[in-house]
């Protein structure tokens, strides 16, 4: 049987005059996250980013996030289970409405930032965002790390779910990401970064920060595509696993 | 054969803490044209209104705005056609997602504030309009005065048009409304108001400021819900119109 | 010697065309929190309620909070301390320069919602209030609750402290307020409201939820403004302090 | 006597994640107009970008813009007079508080894009900007073009005015700029755009699109800072404005 992985970017990050990352990651990866105007992006930025997505033939998904622009979505925020269902309706919908305009359905949903931190761990925060997906849309895969809260009750929710792996973050023991405040937050070296997520979707292992070895599960590779490093991480990561046999694929297509 | 007319109202104008309008006008009315968070609104107030509006058999429509909360999208806005287009998007792509979680499906869009009045007379934004709704759902029925750039561009785009009568508002011998601006903008006496809308409704008439004849076509007829007496008005005006034998349904029922 | 109390409500908290409290609590307080625009308020309205404050000789004060309109600046935020003290010098320095176009100076600054509950009791922000107070203008008076951070950060920086009784809040027995999710969050009852605050005022002890008895320390008396009932306990108290012999003066006579 | 002018530069023009411009810029210019949260900036930039003017002896004015951070204050809205007051008190009011923390006193304002634009030839507009400065610092100087609503209402008001030519844009016969929508609204060419501006300042003539040629009066010259070819240009400005015997000075020293 051929083994599928499918690698995800956040995209459509740009907001207004402001310019964050770039298309150029799209020939690298085959699903795109794109924000919906609460932590980043806007109605024009959603449109061509969409646009630009199909082009390349890469699957399309939300990314809903905090309503804190200045924040970039990245700050913890304590929100109410019945609000936060509604900000990620309203974000699904509004994405799902502008795709519809170039003819693209959407694929999945995927958290952005603090709040894909929080409800990695929170059960409401988990719950909320499938009751949503429920309700909008149960086709739409739920992207969610292994072992996460998200992953549970997507699941009791009956819905498709993307197990996540993260091409440069470092693990903690308890298989969460060290977070970005900490000095050892990111891998930086490429070949470590690559060889790593190799390992991960190949044997379903990756060493944490302490050195002890985690079992992780992987449909889903996240790469950025904010920098230039970035961008060639993501090439040499797309380069590896095909080299190794391994089929780069939207998740889609296996999920 | 039956005269139908519909009555439409603004509403889901509340945002956050901040309370505006009842849902007690629901009672009197067959379509809400429902705010989607650019000029007021938020996620968790358009569902509480979808909600709402469904539990008393009133259709519910997408009202986009400016990006003006501030001003509450009555400020004139220079904006390029392509943006517009994607605004328009966004927020009927937004209440659809939300709408869909209580089971409910668009029946129309209106324009809001300052931007329905540019619509009206601005070739730019009329077509803005039109495009939006051709691409995210051609079955929208659009809510346009009647003669109006909005209508045009609404019938070329071979969309289906609702005309608009406004039951408070005076008119301008062009067929515009009297900016708010102007002290004699609105209709305060109940019986007048009803009295002209029946009028219009079903001779196609109205009288103009300077006492000419205007020639109208009224599918719907606009109230408002935000204060005491316009509830009043509001119900004063249905129970005229079934008492003169004329059938108030909802637009889609007819058009 | 003559004792003193000052009264503050928070005011200023409407927002565009959204109306929230009334100016008529102003003839029963003697301090005005004015909201700046991140929870609250916008510059039109800030205008207003300054020129409305000091036609009733009622001084006035800086309401910052977090930046979250649509959650009234009511739920906690994570937020760096660097942003929190210049978010707090912008509201700051904002208010004083629509302040200054009314030929009135500030007298202090409380902090709004979720970031006064947060800085009572984290260092880091109850820091960042003194650091912005102490850059921006350190002969303005900080509010805040007795035995708090907020109120040993703003002493250990030299600046001058008003301690703060909630009229109509219930207390823990740590001295923190009783959660508005609880439902004994307040105390509706005017005497009985009135009755503890004139008792916190002229003995220094309050009762918390599970009877035991607490010390406080009483500068000023939080009242609202928002309802009719609220401004109705607003008057009561003021007579009953009055009756009682105490001065009802602005904060600044005597602190 | 000795020929003085100023050389000013839009700046602090990120926001929250998002970076636009370089402080590369402050060693070529003599003035910095600081975005006020409003079209850009937010009380952290803003509080970097005053830290690093004062490091680099560049002067600090506020750059008050329409709330319209989606479209980067460069679309035209219509707003009361009044509200235009107020905001412009906030924005200088909000620079101020955050110049203040950094031991720093404000020089100019100049208003921002669309605004900027429109009060160069619109009386209300103009005036709302003449009012605010004089509520609020009757000092400080502002930014205008000569021969405009603008420069005519300032000086009404008795305020100090600098006037203002642009490195980089072209002119129409009538003074005012050619617009960004138009092919040739800009000038690419440095030694071209440098030679305009020397023979602008000394002697006093610079020609229109139509080849006509126009009287100006030059105190300060706004170049860009957003690119690396615009740095260029600043540079070489002002080596050739040295070169030519023209001293480069804030606008402070001389008006």
């Amino acid at each position: 049987m051929v083994r599928h992985v499918d690698i995800n970017v956040d995209s459509g990050e740009s907001f207004g005059r402001y310019v964050l990352g770039t298309d150029e990651i799209f020939n690298y990866v085959t699903s795109a996250n794109i924000a919906c105007g609460f932590h980043a992006g806007d109605p024009s930025v959603m449109r061509r980013t969409v646009k630009s997505a199909k082009l390349r033939g890469v699957e399309v998904g939300a990314h809903p996030g905090f309503p804190d622009l200045m924040g970039f979505g990245r700050r913890g925020m304590e929100v109410s289970k019945e609000d936060l269902i509604n900000y990620i309706l309203y974000q699904v919908g509004a994405l799902e409405g502008v795709a519809r305009a170039e003819g693209v359905s959407l694929q999945h949903v995927k958290l952005h930032g603090a709040l894909y931190n929080m409800a990695w761990v929170r059960k409401d925060y988990a719950e909320a965002l499938a009751e949503a997906v429920r309700l909008i849309n149960p086709s739409l895969i739920v992207v969610a790390p292994p072992y996460s809260e998200m992953e549970r009750a997507t699941r009791e929710a009956g819905l498709k779910v993307a197990k996540e792996f993260f091409l440069d973050r470092n693990y903690l023991p308890d298989g969460r990401l060290v977070p970005r405040s900490e000095s050892n937050a990111l891998i930086r070296n490429v070949s470590e970064a690559v060889e790593r997520a190799l390992k991960a979707v190949s044997e379903g292992v990756v060493k944490a920060v302490n050195g002890e070895q985690l079992n992780v599960e992987v449909d889903t590779i996240c790469v950025h595509g904010d920098t230039p490093e970035a961008v060639e991480m993501a090439r040499a990561l797309k380069d590896r696993l095909i080299e190794a046999g391994i089929k780069v694929s939207p998740m889609k297509v296996f999920i």
